[in-house]
């Protein structure tokens, strides 16, 4: 299949600079495109590296500068480019829709129009599925979960029982929800786990990454406020309550019975330790220990975590420390002379008097 | 559905304070409760947030002191709070009991009485398992596995072959036991995987959490003792051998050929290195780095982990480190205003001298 | 079954020393060789520990010394233990081999000879799966995806549409490749999916462990390189170019867009910020937190990861540094006592004058 930039440029909104004959057969990435493709260069550093490209046209942002090549300049380049990729590489649809008799469904379970469950997965007693969501294969989603419309669960996501889903919700394949949280008491010499009665609630529009799992509350609710997006692999205890909006990356840990306010940000590999209130807005920098509460709007770093412009000053005067032992070395040195030439004059002093 | 404090109160051991014929609909915690429900200050600090709660009554121990409403006073509230929670919304059975003939049964698989294995679930071949063992849907043990008696396996967990599981082991979601160890030779600039032939271990009433992934040995098992508890996203590499009534908290990730005592805590985001030796009721504290072996019954912090109470010392040092650095910079000042005035003394007395 | 000295041996290519006819009947690592099993002893700190186990024989290399019994010499002491065990205790099979009428595979897609389904995997439409693949229960493999020769799939490992994957690679159970990457735009308070039109790209003899997670780039591939090793629950962001040949341990957390050269080592819970360009060969220590790019060949640690030596020159200034504001608040106190002394001396000059 090939096309003109002319056409391209039609399709999504944008103006040709140079041959607008030029065909393409595809669309790729600027170190991976070939003749043929069209990339995309969205910033001056693309601009430098489009000179080593092969590609045979290029997506650009009006005022970026003038490229080596046909060009289609666009307002918003992502957009223009997303709908280039789409046009070359269709995204697939989920696969079969509607209910497979592959799948295991409860008789008790009450599926909305629209609802697709495909093979391998089950639906236990008592679920609710709103119209348009989709189950993919493997998924397990057990008794008294209540699910929302328009909602995509991905192959082999988990959901323990009576966790609650609100709409258009995304849970990424692997994710857990709802498993046993890390209560324990100790009789005797050994841990016998505490009650587990709780359940997971995630509201609208929240997105769960890969492997994620969040612990069902000890009581109540483990609760993920509306819009939250929760990266891969992160980890949220019982009875956390994490607020709206917030964006959590990969490989965060929050212990149990945390809470955080709208906004909050975690970079990566964060630990926040259990019964600490985060503010609304407050930023905490990547691999941070959270030992604390948090202010709002405040942005912290380091293990444990203090204000982050502490931190920097802190981890500036670390690295100066070895040129600081040098230094205290030097005066105790220069200290010893001036406290030896006292000694000597009041050495020589004494003899004085004494002569 | 609802009852009266006066039979709660019945039903839980505990006294009334208060008016004994409230009628109570559900039971929520102290952030969720509603008109009708009852719910739970097992703590003064929870006393102060009863101020604002909306909760028609309250479970408190005795000798809190007085709430500001109808009470149930138990010695263990607890145990009370969670049995009214059980009363309000029982907790779920594991849905259908039994063999689903949706679940693929290797013939040479031998299943004591009373096992459930739930549709989509597999049982490759040789395979035993215990009386009363529950295997939800997608669970996949491979061949030769052993699991004992009452224990539960959560969706998607995957037991490789020869895994070894003791009674009343409790497995989660996603979890994976027995994947390869990461241990390659490397020859003519290839990685070529090591010999993985060993297998995974479980004593009794070993509790794994989702998404944790517990490698084989080498030649033999990667063992976890009885009654050690293992919270989510936990990684124990190949031929560790976890001692017993051993708390992981989430996301530790412990190298190969490790070992811990009894009783050992570690908590989130601690990482072992290899070979190293954990003595009995070590305590590591959260995001410890541990390079060397730890003595018994010692609290750790910090990468490199050391004794606490050091670590606690140098963060406290640390944060002292721009105004140490302020401090030596002062003292150079002055020790060169001496220096500089014995400089011109010496000048003098040479003048002197001269003259 | 028991077997003599003098067979095993044979067996492996080694060499006899002490009672060839000893019988055998199990092989067993050091700590867990009971009477009747063979064991290893590969280093001299094994020969130490040969005194208390109980093993009737053992495997040793030629020239570590002597043992106090049956011995087996061998050049390749683990390839012969490891044939030895393998004697003693099959490896299993994959169980069933075929594609299991249990499976659920689409129509359109094309299965090579001698490709293996197990019940309970699904195969979506336009999948290519090359000769000899073995895909395992529970793994789900979506549109489009390409799958080459001899690769090894454990259960309820997903696949994202348009994966491909190269020639041997094995994905251990639970892994994910091609779930969204974490890119959003914010836009009136609410954050929104950017483009996810990528997929994920495996090229031959990698291996990617338990729960790891590989997510799809944005417009193109992210690309894991030939000969890559990747340990359990390792998360490689969206838009990652990974070398050759790397080997990349467990729970470390690569941001989006990073680069890797050939041979790069990182260890356990390293984290990699986004759009970092790592050289090749360099080496990164545990848990180090890599904020900028890394020369080629270097070993780094800390976090702000720095080259090793400097890291390890940080650690040792900081934990004298408790003895560092003790040295200098005694040269505060000696330099007070100089200044005063010269103020007392000042006076008695004036005093003079004045007199």
């Amino acid at each position: 299949m090939s096309v003109s930039l002319d056409d391209l440029a039609a399709l999504v909104g944008g103006r040709v600079h140079g041959d607008g004959l030029t065909l393409l057969t595809g669309a790729a990435t600027i170190r991976d495109a070939q003749p043929g493709d069209i990339t995309l260069a969205d910033s001056p550093k693309f601009l430098g590296l489009l000179a080593t490209c092969r590609a045979s046209a290029v997506v650009m942002p009006v005022g970026l500068g003038d490229a080596d090549r046909p060009t289609i300049l666009a307002d918003n380049v992502h957009d223009a480019f997303a709908r280039i990729v789409q046009f070359f590489r269709p995204q697939r649809a989920a696969g079969p829709t509607g209910v497979s008799p592959r799948a295991t469904i409860s008789p008790t379970a009450r599926l909305a129009e629209g609802v697709t469950v495909q093979a391998g997965a089950t639906i236990a007693d008592d679920v609710e599925i709103g119209e348009g969501t989709v189950v993919y294969s493997g998924v397990h989603i057990l008794s008294g979960c209540r699910i929302g419309p328009n909602c995509t669960i991905f192959p082999n996501a988990v959901l323990y029982e009576n966790t609650r889903v609100g709409a258009r919700v995304i849970i990424h394949a692997g994710a857990v929800l709802g498993a046993y949280g890390f209560g324990y008491a100790t009789k005797g010499g050994r841990h016998l786990l505490s009650p587990q009665l709780g359940y997971v609630e995630l509201q609208a529009d929240v997105e769960i990454g890969a492997g994620t799992t969040v612990d069902r509350g000890t009581y109540g609710a483990t609760l993920i406020g509306e819009g939250t997006k929760i990266d891969n692999q992160v980890m949220i205890a019982h009875n956390c309550r994490i607020g709206r909006h917030n964006m959590i990356c990969s490989q965060v840990g929050i212990a149990g019975s945390c809470t955080t306010g709208d906004y909050v940000v975690m970079a990566g590999q964060v630990g926040v330790r259990d019964h600490v209130n985060v503010g609304d807005r407050a930023v905490v920098g990547a691999k941070s220990g959270v030992m604390c509460d948090l202010q709002p709007a405040q942005q912290y770093l380091g293990a444990p975590a203090v204000v982050e412009r502490d931190e920097m000053r802190l981890v500036a005067s670390l690295h100066k420390l070895p040129e600081l032992r040098k230094e205290v070395r030097d005066l105790r040195r220069q200290l010893e002379t001036v406290l030896a030439a006292r000694a000597d004059q009041a050495k020589g002093a004494t003899k004085e008097d004494a002569a």
